[in-house]
This record gives C-alpha cells, structure tokens and sequence, in this order.
C-alpha cells in the first residue's frame, strides 16, 4: 500500500468525485479512481493535477488514469484521458486528496498525554502522546495537538493544529538590569489564538508580558518559528519556517512572510505585506506590497541593489 | 480576571509598594492598586510605568491609578495622578510585577516527568510534566524545568528556568571522514551551566567533545538557539532567538548578541561586545564594542558601508 | 571521575591500543592509558591526538602521557614521549575514544516511552523517556531514539541516532486558497530515511505531500534544521545547524551545506556541492564546487564581491 499512514475512503468513481467536487468532467464517469499522485508517478487508476504551466508538457506523457486540471489546457489533453476542469485545479487537488484520505484527528485524548485539571477542552479534541495542556488552557472544538507539544498559559480557538515540539506560551524574553543584576521581567499575559490556525512543529509563540500575544484566525505558522511576546499576528497570515518576529511587532491581516526572515520588534506591518524569504524588516511598512533584502526594501528597489552588486563583482577593483 | 494563570498576591495599597519598592511617592497613599498594566490600557484601578521617552504623551492621556516614573518626567504628571519616583523605572516595574505575580516555581516533580534515580535534584526544584531528567544529571536548589524540556549529561546550577522544548546536553555533531565511511565522533564531555541562567523554549545546548560546554551564571538564552560542543560563555551574556554558536568559540562576559545572528567556531568575543541583530561574525574581537553585518564589522564601519549600499540602488546602474 | 556520564571501558596499555588500532607507535608499550584528553588539558596518564597543524607548536609542552600524531611530524615529537603515527590522527581519535567509551545505545524501550502497537521496532532499538513512535512507524536495528524525540509517518533506518525534540514526519506546509479561505493540503507521502543517519535536537523533517521525503543514508544533520515536504538529501550529505531546505529539492550525495544556510524549493544540487555558512541558495547548482553568499555564486566570486563591498565602505561615499 502506497500510503501506510493513512485513513483511506478510497477508491471513487470518476462520476462521483466531479460530483462531490462541483466539477465538469470528460470521458469514463465509471472508471474508478484509486488514489492520487504526481503527473510523472500516477499511474492507470490514480488521479493527478495540473496546476504549473512549466509542467504541462507531462499532460502528454503522463499514465494516470485522470487528471484535474484548467479549461486552458483543454488542447493539450491527449485523446481518451479522463479530465475534470477546474478553474483552480491546486484547490481541487486538496479537495480530492481530503475525500481520498480524511484529515481529521482521532478526537481523543492518548492516555499519555498530560491535561492539567484546570485546562477546559471542546467537544472533539484530539491531544497527543507526550503532550501537555497546562492550567487554565482552553482549547477549541476539533483541535488537534500533537505529540510532544506544550501549550500553557494560552486560549487556542477551534479547528487548529499546533504541531509536535511545538511550545504555546512560554515566557518571553525580558530583563531589567539594575546596574548589579539581571532581574526577570515577569510575563504576566497569555497567547490568544483564533480558529483554524496552525503551528509547525518546534514553533515557539511566547505569551504576552503584559498584553496578549495574539494570533487571529486563519494563520498558518511553518516549523521554527519564533514568534516573540506581544506580537499580533492578523487574520490569513502565513509565515514560513524558521522565521523570527521580534517582540510586540503588528502584522496586518493577510500578510505572508518568506522563510529564514526576521522582524524587528515594535514596528507594524500592514494588510497584505508579502516579504522574500531570508529578509530582514527594520522599518514600519504602511504600503501593501512586496519587500526583500536586509534592511527590506520595495521588492524593485531590491531587485535594482542585487543588479548593481552583481556588477561590483565583475567590476575590476577600481574604486 | 485579566490575568488567568498567574498566582495573585495583590491588591497593594500605594504606601506599602512604595515601602516594598523603596521609592517615594506623591499622591493618594491609601489607593489601593489591583493590577499593573500599559500606559494606554491601564484603569483606575491600575499601576502602568513610563520607560522610553516616546511614550511620554501618553501620560498626560492614560487612566491609570497610579504610574513609575523617572523625577525628569515629574513636571509632565497630570495634576491629581498618584506617582512613584524611580531612577530607573523598568526595574522597579519588573519588581512591582513580582510583588503582584511571584514568580518561583511550584517546588515539586510533575508526576509524568521522568527523572532518573541516579540524577541529583537539590532544595524545591520544579520539574514539569514529560520533561526528562538523565541519568547523573545535578540540578541546582529551585531551579525549574518547564514541561517537555530535556536535560542528560548536565550540571545545572541554582534559580535556573530551563523552559519547554529546550534540549541540554546532546550529543555535539562530530564526524571524522575515514575516506570510506563517515565515523561519530564520541561526544564525552558535559554541560556546566552556572545559576540564575534561562534556557529558552526549543533551544539547543550541546555538551563537550573532550572539555566541558560551559554556561556561566547569569545568563539568558532566548528561544531557538544553538549553542554548539564546547562553546564557553561568559557570565551575564545574553543571546537572542534564533542566533547559533558554533563549537569551540569563547563568549566573554556580558556579551549580548542579537537575533538571527551567528558566530563561527574557534573564535572569541571580549567582555561587553555586543552584535547587531542578524550579524554573522567570522572572526576574534578582542576590543569592547557594537558590532553589525556579515562579515561583522563595527557598527561605524557598516553603518558607512549601508549607505554605501543604498547609494548603489540609485545609482544608474553604470560600472 | 572526568567524564562522569559515560560507559567507561578503559585504561588500556599502549601496545593493546595500538593493536586494536592498527597504529605502530613508539615508546612504552606497557604504559596503561586512563582517557584522552586535549593537548593542553591531558595528563601524563592520557592520550591526546594532534590533528591540526596549528596546535603543533603544543607538541613541545603538553603533558600527555601519549600522543597520536601524523608520522611528518616525528622530528617534533619530543624525546621520550609515546606516540602513536597515524595518516588520519582524527579518525583514530574517534576510533580510539570509541574503545575508551563505546557509543551503543541501552538497546531498551524505556517505560516511560510511547511506541504505537502498530509500529515496529528492529533488534536492539533504543527509544528515550518520552519519545513518540507512531502509528505504522517502522525502525532499524540498532537505531537509537532520544527523549522526547517524535516519530511518525517514518520508515527509519538502522544504526541511526535521532535526537531528542526532533520531528520526523509532520505535517509539511501546504495549503491552497480557494478565493475564500486557506484549505489544508493533506500530506499523504512519509519520510523514508537510510541507514547511520543522525539527526540533531530540535530538527524538523517533514513527511511528503504526495511522494516520500527521503533522507539517504550517511546523512548527518545538526540542530534545529528544517527539512519541508518532499526533500531528497542524498548519502553522506552534511547538514549544518539552523539551515532550512524548502519542499520538493533535490540534494546530490556527499553534499555539505553550512550553519544558517536556506536552499529555495524545486531546485537541484549536484553530488558534492558545498555551501558556505549563512548562504542562501536560489538555483539549481549542477556542478560540483563551493558556493557562498546570498544569492549563492561560486566562491572565488564571492570573494571578489566581498573585496568590492569592503572597499565600498572605504570609499568618500560620492555615486
């Protein structure tokens, strides 16, 4: 079996998944569909998807038995291949994949896990071995916490996923030096998090000193990530691994930050900011736009730097 | 309640935080105080702080029953507001928070963490659930070990937090090439951390090849850190998230380097440097300093070379 | 006791390690030798090697009751000391704290340990205090799982180390944004990992979208790495710690990339190809040679870059 780890609701005929899928389809509705996979490795009875331009060229060769993919490409299906049109075939190619193989946690708490008697879980919570849930954590409806993950001092909404390894509401990192010793600042706050949101594995999101560290609904945050006390990160933002936001830094809603990239604290992204991977914010940004480089500039700004340093290389060393 | 997970030991009258903190006060000495928060949430009821000169507008503006201030700032207090004159307001607002939240731990060995019976636990040490404690392991008298930490070949001093996730005492990442096969470098030495130090969530300290990772007392690990086999650093130093030590390099004391920074290995740092966030040093500074960029140079110099830098975007693009 | 955290199989004579070595050496054959040590640190009952020719000038003075040295540098070797002649001191080094303190793991499922019934563990597996197996998971003999470390989705080798708070086998990070909402892409593939792998604290390796993340064997990577969705790491290749691979790349085998590097999603890199620390790479890099920089180039050309920014910040600062 080519997927051991899985729950599989598998296999579907090709008329009942356009159906379930709200999509048009060409050729067998009969035929059925036994997984999915890539337009190079799919093969007689799977189901594959084109979503890139640069891979059309596989539509011709490709052995699955079906493929997703847009109107666009109509011309460029070969004769007999069973096709669904979609006009956004990477959405219908995670709708299928969630028929195919339900995603959903156990909705159980594994006997060892830790739940603090004072930690209040929704109907359908999922906790996982080696977790733990500490005092007075409220955790919503369908969550699921995986294994080894550590949530305190933190209110977590609905439908999220916080990965293994991951830590929700440790202290943040403050200190007042008194001219003798390094006193602690203590971090008195909690982490406040929306529904749906998601928490890569070995993330760690510090509560809030005084104030919350809140995280709206809908952000998905990749794994290492540091998320820094105070922060607010807005609705259906994205930061990819490894990224650090320094401490009570505002990011706007929809706001996508690239890999390996750093913000500083007390500063405010607005809606819709986009930043390159392994950049380095310095500054407010109030424009909706893409940025890159460190200090992070206009991506065009950026992209005439890296031109003219290229050209320093190639210069002869003349100054 | 605003605050739902810390232990309370307030309200305070204003005369006997003043009594408690040492600091005079003009005002309402009987008010009584029930919590401490910003300058722009606070309440009547409420203790906020002035720090950082920017925010200085805000006194005229904030609700709070009371406020830490410096004796500079006194001409710009409301007329009415009750007032604590501070030399150095932070401090006494990180101890005023430790009066209304104390901050030690709970003294006791979480029932699901795993300390082995040959590690060495001293006076009212916290050990939280699924943490793991090895074998021959010294934990100093009341230093806490958050949940899911991991502690093996380690001597850890007192009043240490060592939080979640945080793993002390790996194994170094040695290998030596044998031109056939890649052979492990046993990892034999051991981590000696001093007292009064934090460990910060998912941060990684790897013990000695030969000699003795060694962390002196006083100081402060942020979040998602490396600090690699052999690495020596100096008491009081602090390290911001994300930032890597790499093996054998020498930290004097007070060395405070920022985020996303890193340090090669075999190399040493005097007392008092401090690096930029996201700086990359790559060789010994021998001289008390602020150091940026990658290679790290001093601040001055790279200061000059950034704007040398944003001088080449607007330049013509002529070589 | 110096090394109090170690299984401890020595002293040995002289003439029994060369023999187990395969060393000639010369000096007192019946001299029995209680640890290795530094060339600074050890004492006239232990070994030291002498690797780098840096330290040769410590030949002359160490304490050392033996040495294990390159034969071309007999003529600094002085008089009356024992040496071992090595072509590859570090190697034996390895080899020879190995026989001192061997390196195999207890070979026993701790209780405190949480192994899936479904999964299956091969001859002699060790797994730590607070480990998570998963459902399914499949692991070699001999393979050591640290505490608290989280497996699942996996099919591990033999003979591999992985360390505690790693994450092998999580979620990758994929989703797709239908106009509405962000929609969860399941990832249904597994991380399929070879034989003698080692992997650091706190790495994370994320199981594939639809086809496997394969981590060949021989591989070694340090700390705190982040290894996404359907990344191919080649044998024998070297990961160094903080870097980031982003989904769907491919790394040849003997690859060595530096601490703090990131590799962008769908490229390639040839077998061989090594990265500078804090390197960023962009492109596929389909010939062997050392890179740096960011975006990477060949080395020599970033060399000559670095030379042309040094002399930018020398410069008077006219465009």
């Amino acid at each position: 079996m080519a997927r051991p780890f899985h729950t599989y609701n598998g296999p579907f005929k090709v008329k009942d998944l356009a159906n379930k899928l709200g999509l048009s389809y060409e050729g067998d509705g009969e035929k059925s569909l036994h997984d999915v996979n890539t337009l190079t490795s799919a093969t007689g009875d799977e189901l594959t998807f084109l979503d890139n331009v640069k891979y059309s060229e596989f539509l011709t060769t490709t052995a699955a038995g079906a493929v997703i993919c847009h109107p666009k490409f109509a011309d460029k299906i070969p004769q007999g291949m069973t096709v669904f049109f979609s006009e956004m075939p990477y959405v219908d190619y995670a709708r299928v994949l969630t028929l195919f193989y339900p995603q959903q946690g156990s909705g159980k708490v594994h006997p060892a896990a830790v739940v603090d008697e004072t930690a209040k879980l929704g109907e359908g919570v999922t906790i996982g071995a080696g977790a733990y849930i500490g005092a007075g954590v409220v955790i919503g409806d369908r969550t699921v916490v995986e294994a080894n993950a550590t949530i305190t001092h933190a209110h977590i909404g609905t439908d999220c996923i916080i990965h293994s390894g991951a830590v929700i509401g440790g202290d943040g990192f403050g200190f007042a030096f008194d001219g003798k010793q390094v006193l602690k600042v203590p971090q008195v706050g909690m982490v406040q998090m929306g529904d749906r949101c998601e928490i890569g594995a070995c993330t760690t999101v510090d509560r809030g000193s005084l104030e919350n560290t809140v995280i709206e609904s809908d952000v998905k945050i990749d794994n290492l990530v540091q998320v820094a006390h105070n922060v607010k990160i807005g609705q259906g933002s994205q930061i990819v691994s490894q990224t650090g936001i320094a401490g009570s830094t505002k990011l706007g809603k929809g706001v996508i930050i690239g890999g390996q990239s750093g913000v500083v604290g007390h500063i405010e992204l607005a809606d819709g900011v986009m930043i390159a991977a392994r950049s380095g914010v310095t500054k407010t940004l109030t424009t909706k736009g893409t940025y890159a480089g460190f200090p992070a500039v206009e991506f065009r700004t950026w992209k005439k730097l890296q031109a003219a340093i290229s050209r320093l290389a190639k210069s002869k060393g003349k100054s």
